[in-house]
């Protein structure tokens, strides 16, 4: 059977010199050959080791755990969307590069989904032809919201059309939920509770700004199952109902635009995955496991199995909704 | 058949002068007998008719629509959290005694949730004691946050406690939610997107605070089906294990406290309720129909009836969580 992983992170061994004079700049402290150190202002951010940048490593583990095929994205932290668009532009083409190489080392079964810096949406736009044409690449992973503005801001607009005539699939990934911020969260609780948060934000924006609407051909997929969207949905089409489709906004109910988006499994919920299967968007449930890092689902193969789906639904997580997403 | 809507609110026709200066007192400007505007800061902040305060207009909604009784709570604006607790102890009075007179209107009909001003944890404890004693109300109505903070704060034990030893329920209602301004959302949006992130904010914040571990006798229920949380519960869970139980707070899974919170049906979709009442929390979900607000659930026994459950699941959502909650 085959298995396709569409939540999966690479994080660089190398990484170019900081441009500029920012220490957010990230740059990687090596160790050893398998172990290193992700720096951030100056701290360690994140332990390392080779399952992050190493090919082979990843394929043991990929033939371990029934895996066909990994989706390969960037560290979300990598995604730069603080830095100028020019500095993040040398960040972008590292990474794309990296992403890209590791792809050509086993191309049935790696796939990539780069980056571009979206604090600019036209530098962006710039970058999404060479994401294809240099790299290979087949979409993007964005953050949830971009230095605290929300997906469905105009300004995006023209990343989201091109996506669509280019034929990009785009991950959305929580990253800086705005909540956590007001609610004066500790890292912890940020990852644990507002991600989720920060996901349902992103994929209700979106809805609700008409994107999926506007670009019925714009494949849209959503880290951790779409955080609290799934628990929301009716809650917007009441919203839908009694403000006569959003003042005129919303032909279709969100729950439609909800059902034409993509999701992952990645709930750590086999209940809740059953639910996003069956209720909120039937054929659109990919497999997640959040590779390598340590909340990472164990065993994403039995997990799946644990579910209690028909064989046609296991069908589609396992590799029918991944196929769609990624136009495989 | 008995059926208890838990989440139904109250809004007074009089309101108690401004004590203060603060322009946010609320005041009812009457337009005729049945047609009234709650004024928030010289502005209308929302159209009511006699449904806020009437019961006996109450009871022909309710004998119409098959509810054998409503819990009443105050229009969740009316907290007050952003006055001195003094200028707040005024309205809670006033509220709680509007509340008390219409249940001695029609005691078989009728329970109530009063208010008490929690931006000052000492003075909510001591207002307490008094709603029961002098109101003769189950407990109280409380924001997802107050002023911003998180429920989980520990200013708040005081009151968690107060409330498990005098037996009072405690149901927590979404309220200026922090991720709304953080995302710069408007009005419309705040109500149909963020009161439900707010609410999960809430219940994640008591959870991992250990408020129901310490206080396994403390009845807590929260609007909205407990907005993302039920998304969510799987991912606190993977927190849980990979923090050694949030180094140690936690003796017990994050979504085995979920389990025993209480949750409303107020979520306009049957197959979310379904999975409420299935795997969140068996036993646990009420009917919450948000009566009379626009957003409120129509024909709720019709929307109970359409969510494909089985007769003891029927019945409890209809009445045993609630007789549960309130200790009826």
């Amino acid at each position: 059977m085959t298995a396709i992983d569409v939540h999966c992170h690479v994080m660089p061994l190398t990484l170019p010199d900081n441009p500029g004079a920012d220490g957010r700049w990230p740059c990687v402290h090596c160790h050893g050959p398998t172990d290193a150190s992700l720096m951030i202002d100056g701290k360690p951010f994140r332990k390392l080791d080779d399952r992050s940048w190493s090919p082979r490593r990843r394929m043991e583990d990929m033939d371990r755990d029934g895996i066909t095929m990994q989706v390969l994205s960037p560290m979300p932290e990598l995604l730069s969307y603080w830095f100028t668009a020019s500095e993040a532009g040398t960040l972008c083409d590292h990474v794309n590069g990296a992403l890209a190489e590791m792809v050509a080392d086993a191309p049935g079964r790696f796939a990539g989904l780069g980056m571009v810096p979206m604090q600019d949406p036209a530098a962006a736009v710039a970058a999404l032809e060479r994401l294809i044409e240099r790299f290979g690449l087949l979409g993007i992973e964005i953050g949830s919201n971009i230095n605290g503005v929300q997906l469905g801001d105009a300004r995006f607009e023209p990343v989201w059309q091109a996506c669509a005539e280019l034929g990009l699939a785009v991950f959305v990934h929580a990253l800086h939920p705005v909540s956590a911020k007001a609610a004066g969260a500790d890292p912890l609780t940020t990852a644990f509770v507002h991600f989720p948060l920060d996901v349902a934000m992103a994929a209700s924006s979106l809805i609700l700004a008409g994107v999926p609407a506007r670009y019925p051909r714009l494949r849209l997929g959503f880290s951790h199952g779409g955080g609290g969207l799934g628990a929301m949905v009716g809650r917007l089409d009441r919203g839908w109902t009694m403000t006569d489709g959003f003042s005129g906004k919303l032909v279709e109910r969100p729950s439609t635009h909800a059902s034409r988006l993509f999701y992952d499994s990645n709930v750590y919920d086999p209940a809740f995955v059953r639910h996003l299967v069956r209720e909120l968007a039937p054929g659109r449930v990919f497999l997640g496991g959040d590779y390598p890092y340590p909340l990472m689902q164990a065993d994403l193969v039995g997990y799946m199995d644990s579910c209690g789906l028909s064989a046609a639904e296991r069908q589609s997580l396992a590799e029918g909704a991944a196929r769609q997403f990624l136009n495989l």
